[in-house]
């Protein structure tokens, strides 16, 4: 849940007035997306969605994700498309902060995704890579694998808190990361934080994505092997096959991947589970005890990254049906 | 803010089972309320509020808050009204704990109410006691008068930790309180809670009320001392008699107060700020420091103490135009 900006009723309709959108009717704080504050905005013309940007957003980084929202949803990809006030400008200020208007996406997320979830959400995902085809803007993946390294230093005493000796096997995981890590596959548009709570489904199909705000240039097999991590394990930590093999023929009947790309998912699944488990890993220990906001167990993450070290090939029986 | 309980996308099917209210289209949690967790839920049919009441809320007084609120809304009162599901129930089961799907309710709180907002406010409240007129169920007031000693039983270094002295200070209201404590003026429903965030307003009128979950019998002046000490305060602590004036005005226009009832604001006044100030005392000791909700300042009560305790007759001015 995140609503860590206060916003009156005059400073939104000081807002509204630069936008053509008539004048508020509702107005509610909502506990979706962790980085940002967002509210429900209902007004004369429709429900919109108010984003205020934390610290956590860089604001040289908007232009980007709002230009590629944009575009997704100009290229009929369903996903929120952000509003343009009268003078054209995607991004404004609130209370100091900048913040901007988009559509409403209906749907519902699912917290224990099924098989047949999986396939929607391969396919939704694979849709999102075909449509963002072309998007002319780029940015790099500051959470990618060059940056791993980095984000480990320093947090190794933190890693032994939760499990002696795990510092060392993370250097090593990292190590071997380095080593294997992909250079040549295809890129593009990666929605980065493809999870069961940024996904929509209506009627048990894929209906939208959100929270395009980790997106980047970077290998769309990687973007696949974050969603294998988010959607295909199963409380007790167990990878559930069933649910990769879904998730992958979801994904391959809208694009298929080529054989470089499948054969890298095992060692791009690794570093997918590396990225969430070191952000975890700094939010636990950097979160102060009075916010509002409880962080993510880095714990699950490390379960992850221990499936793919014992069983570097797991992955890839989900492309075996 | 507060979303305590996680309703995952399978509970809220199997509830809506349950109902002739169609399937889910959206469904986000939402910041409002502070004693429950609140959705808003969209369905085929329209838009909802599903309230889960945890442990603050005795489950013994949901049928008198849930009744209330459908005769309410029968009455023409603008409120939420309940659904009830096939069976004709209004309380329901989620997740373990109690629940209740309500109407939306159109309308935007404000956050710095002026004067003209103060007038239409009490118009409100004076509407809310009209057509609650005849509601034949009771619940008593268990945050009234004769509850405060006991609240404040324990909290004696609580309130010195606030301020030096302010111990002795609060026995020495509370002697007052008790002593001068009016028994005999007009009784109904009280909303009991009816700040700036429980009342809407479109295009600068009065449009709803929310939140009747601490809605009791109970003195209805005193619900108007209630509802003064929280809406005619500046942020600074002073005391806003433009405001009071207009909110009185504004209530009379729709229930004039009798005479007993008017020269009992005063004491009704400094009673209502000791009922958020012992129970936000209260809070402030008992909120766990990981929990995701912040306690409100006991200091901000603690100040309109003062200002009922130096100047007892404040209130009066208000009704003097």
């Amino acid at each position: 849940m995140a609503v860590y900006t206060d916003i009156t009723d005059d400073e939104l309709s000081a807002l509204l007035a630069d936008y053509d959108l008539g004048a508020a009717v509702s107005f509610k704080g909502i506990a979706e997306g962790v980085s940002n504050s967002n509210f429900l905005l209902e007004t004369e013309t429709g429900r919109y969605i108010l984003t205020v940007y934390e610290s956590r957003t860089n604001p040289d980084d908007l232009p980007y994700f709002l230009e590629l929202m944009r575009w997704l949803a100009r290229h009929d990809y369903p996903s929120a498309e952000p509003m343009a006030d009268r003078q054209g400008e995607l991004i404004k200020q609130v209370r100091g902060k900048p913040c901007a208007i988009t559509g409403f996406l209906n749907g519902l997320s699912v917290r224990r995704p099924t098989a047949a979830h999986c396939r929607e959400a391969g396919g939704g995902l694979a849709g999102l890579h075909l449509a963002a085809g072309g998007f002319p803007m780029t940015r790099a993946n500051d959470l990618g694998q060059p940056a791993w390294a980095g984000m480990f230093a320093g947090l190794e005493p933190a890693a032994e808190g939760l499990k002696p000796g795990l510092s060392a096997t993370i250097a090593a995981d990292l190590e071997m990361l380095a080593r294997r890590w992909p250079g040549d596959l295809p890129t593009g548009v990666c929605h980065a934080d493809f999870f069961p709570d940024n996904v929509f489904f209506t009627a048990g199909r894929f209906s939208g994505a959100i929270d395009f705000y980790f997106a980047c240039t970077d290998a769309l097999a990687y973007d696949v092997a974050v969603a294998l991590n988010a959607w295909c394990f199963e409380p007790d930590g167990s990878f559930n096959i069933t649910c990769a093999r879904a998730l992958l023929a979801g994904y391959e009947a809208v694009r298929p991947l080529g054989d470089a790309e499948r054969a890298a998912l095992p060692v791009l699944a690794h570093g997918a589970a590396m990225r969430f488990f070191l952000t975890r890993l700094y939010d636990w220990g950097a979160t102060p005890a009075g916010a509002l906001v409880r962080p993510k167990d880095p714990l699950e993450y490390e379960r992850k990254l221990a499936v793919h070290r014992s069983s570097p090939d797991l992955v890839l029986f989900g492309t075996a049906g």
